[in-house]
């Protein structure tokens, strides 16, 4: 029988084992996890501090157990060390037995994850986590219960960031945000995010910007600027980086980052070797440039391209993708998709930007979303879109998700047919609203 | 210069002649109104009672003085009796001053909507209305404020009842509701819509299916079953008809159902004669196949399509409708768009039927969205869709719709890029899932 190995047990890895295992029931499947835990839902981790997952195992979708169940090995506590491409095998090491032996594969799947990003000054501070998995998430609310923390300072502003502010808030702890300049999410262009900030000080956040923490003395924190706050508990969720260090010398090509280059296929540079999840490079679905998505879509998606590609069906292609994104911040929706904001300045486009109720004006309770999407000059494709509002975002971005996938123009965004009734729309959408004045903005470049 | 007249000034009509002035300053625009009032939200007449619209003056997008602004005339209370497309005139009654004219035109534009249906039993019956424009609206507020009224008798169970329903419960009012079958709201399948009912009766409201009120005596009804009720008002939402008598011999072709038959350009079949709004038969966007759908969607659409036609760029098309809709009934959302249950029987089809939670599973508080899509056996297609729920069907149904009008196949559901994080969607969204379903099921009739 085929032997499948999988590095990495936690969304994309299990959910290619899954898939792989539904199609074809003749193959051999194991899964090596460093870490403790597979198969959680790690977008929730934030969401049980804050109360909104009340039930902390529920985030765990499948266990060792129940994927020998399905006949799929797993192997937590074990760290491959390094591939060997052209011999078809790993070096795995055995954390708990700390031991090493080889494992022989016809066909390996990558789905190493990333590494959270710390600063050197939380190096060896016993109250400083990250919360990049369960074992994180339990070490928190551990050492909450154990010191009776009720402070905690939070660095980082990107998804992770925000989320552990918003939740700590929840949990009603008090909370400090140090930050090392101004921007605070950087997916999202500033003058659409000045909201953040003002947000956090209504919540009773206590916002440090411009500054870093340099040291910390027991529960004190001394930051850049000379200030010290109180931090019995400091967590950092300041971003990642690919964990792709083991695969040094094992033929499987890296980009300049550290990422996997894939291909459509989830195939990487080397035979029969496919990657998936945080630590792959792969492409746009509406441009030709490659990119790098941290997010649980593609890898799902990726899961099934690959699963069909080893044991199926190998006309099922990965399309690439926009990196359709949403976050949560208190009462505010915040969607982005396309190239980012540094990428989108080296095409030609103009910029329309566009600010509606998400119901029928007349409707009391109808608040404003605010869309601006980036138009290829020469063409009429949207590159990217930003949506900001507080009710009906996920709805827009998801829509524009469809309509860009299909080749729709931003012109052509007057003909989507939305379902209206005052609840829910005006007759003529926010984005119909931004074809219409698309329309007008292109007379110029005809 | 060129004359237009518009027959009819609500939300079709009021529209053209916005989009056509601004489009062409060069140009006579003329409205006739058979009604008190033009360019009102009708859609928002049922929150008004239920006091989600406040401010019923906010109903009212433009009047005849704002429409003078803007070099339009337009004349209220003034009926077309008749048209000759030959001679390229109307004759018009000037309600108030009891007198007909003529008017010639160089274009028509015929936006005459409905007329609402009544029951025998309801004529010259005092304290019976509809609920059609904003008259209606204030005469029923007139009624229930004369004549201190606290109950009220709803018969009709599509949308208008059914917001009525809702809106006078809302109002604080004892509400029976009164249908002559078991079925609710025919644009939903029986078995997806079991909760309207049940619904009902928890907020209050006093049911009587399988009968029919047979006269009114003072304040109470009799029904066909020998039952009686108090009915010091009684609201009838039982459809409309296109309001087209008027275009008898005038050469505007109208379809066997008496609405106006159109194209592509929103033209009829007599030569710059246009029409648009519920009054008129158009065609399917995904199908070969005609339709009449009376929405506002389609209306602002045909508006603008008609002006470019007359006034600008001919180039500009009418792409025809899916008929994408949606209702709400207290907390459920309910939508559909495409062929209508009767009309699908006609294709070859197979049904997914999918059931999932709008957000992360393990979020406290995810609700199910259920999804029914009917798909082409021969290609794929997406024939017709049902969505129920009480969160994000809104978004389901108009991802649908943005999918479906750019080719998107049900088995193509599965690339959609959407924006996920656990408020908003499982990393596989509703749609995703469906496209897996149909993958499945498709490998059946390869």
């Amino acid at each position: 029988m085929k032997q499948v190995i999988i590095v990495g047990g936690v969304a994309g890895g299990a959910t290619a084992a899954a898939q792989l295992r539904r199609i074809n029931p003749d193959i051999n499947i194991t899964i090596y996890e460093k870490g403790r835990d597979i198969s959680f839902g790690n977008c929730g981790l934030p969401y049980n501090i804050g109360g909104e997952v009340s039930d902390r195992d529920k985030l765990v979708a499948a266990t060792p157990a129940t994927m020998a169940e399905r006949d799929i090995v797993v192997k937590t506590h074990h760290e491959v060390r390094s591939v060997d491409s052209e011999g078809r095998k790993l070096l795995v090491k055995d954390l708990e037995e700390d031991r090493e032996f080889e494992a022989a594969y016809d066909y390996l799947i990558l789905s190493p994850g990333g590494a959270p990003r710390t600063i050197p000054a939380l190096l060896d501070v016993p109250q400083a986590f990250v919360l990049h998995n369960l074992e994180d998430l339990d070490d928190i609310k551990a050492h909450i219960a154990e010191h009776d923390v009720n402070k905690v300072v939070v660095i980082g502003a990107g998804y992770i960031g925000l989320e552990l502010i918003e939740n700590f808030v929840r949990r009603g702890m008090d909370v400090t945000f140090i930050h090392r300049s101004e921007e605070v999410y950087r997916p999202l262009e500033d003058d659409l995010g000045n909201f953040f900030i003002e947000e956090m000080e209504r919540q009773g956040v206590d916002v440090r910007l411009n500054t870093e923490i340099v040291e910390v003395d027991g529960n004190v924190a001394t930051l850049s600027n000379g200030e010290q706050v109180d931090a019995p508990m400091i967590v950092a969720g300041i971003g990642i980086l690919p964990r792709t260090e083991f695969l040094g010398g094992s033929g499987v090509a890296l980009n300049d980052a550290g990422f996997i280059c894939t291909d459509e296929t989830g195939c990487t540079s080397a035979d029969c070797v496919y990657a998936l999840g945080d630590a792959i490079e792969t492409f746009y679905q509406h441009v030709d440039r490659k990119t790098t998505v941290a997010l649980a879509w593609g890898a799902h998606r990726m899961a099934y391209v690959i699963a069909n590609q080893i044991g199926g069906d190998d006309d099922v292609k990965f399309e690439g993708l926009l990196g359709t994104n949403i976050i949560r911040f208190f009462d505010y929706d915040i969607a982005t998709l396309g190239l980012q904001q540094n990428e989108v300045r080296e095409y030609d486009h103009f910029i329309v930007d566009h600010k509606q109720k998400n119901k029928a004006g007349y409707m009391d309770g109808s608040v404003p979303i605010r869309v601006r999407i980036y138009v290829s000059t020469e063409d009429g494709r949207i590159l990217r879109a930003a949506v900001v509002g507080t009710e009906g975002v996920d709805k827009r971005i998801d829509l524009l998700a469809a309509h860009i996938r299909l080749g729709g123009t931003a012109e052509d965004l007057v003909n989507i047919e939305v379902a209206y009734s005052p609840p829910y729309s005006s007759p003529k959408s926010v984005l119909n609203m931004l074809g219409y004045k698309t329309i007008e903005k292109m007379k110029k470049f005809k």
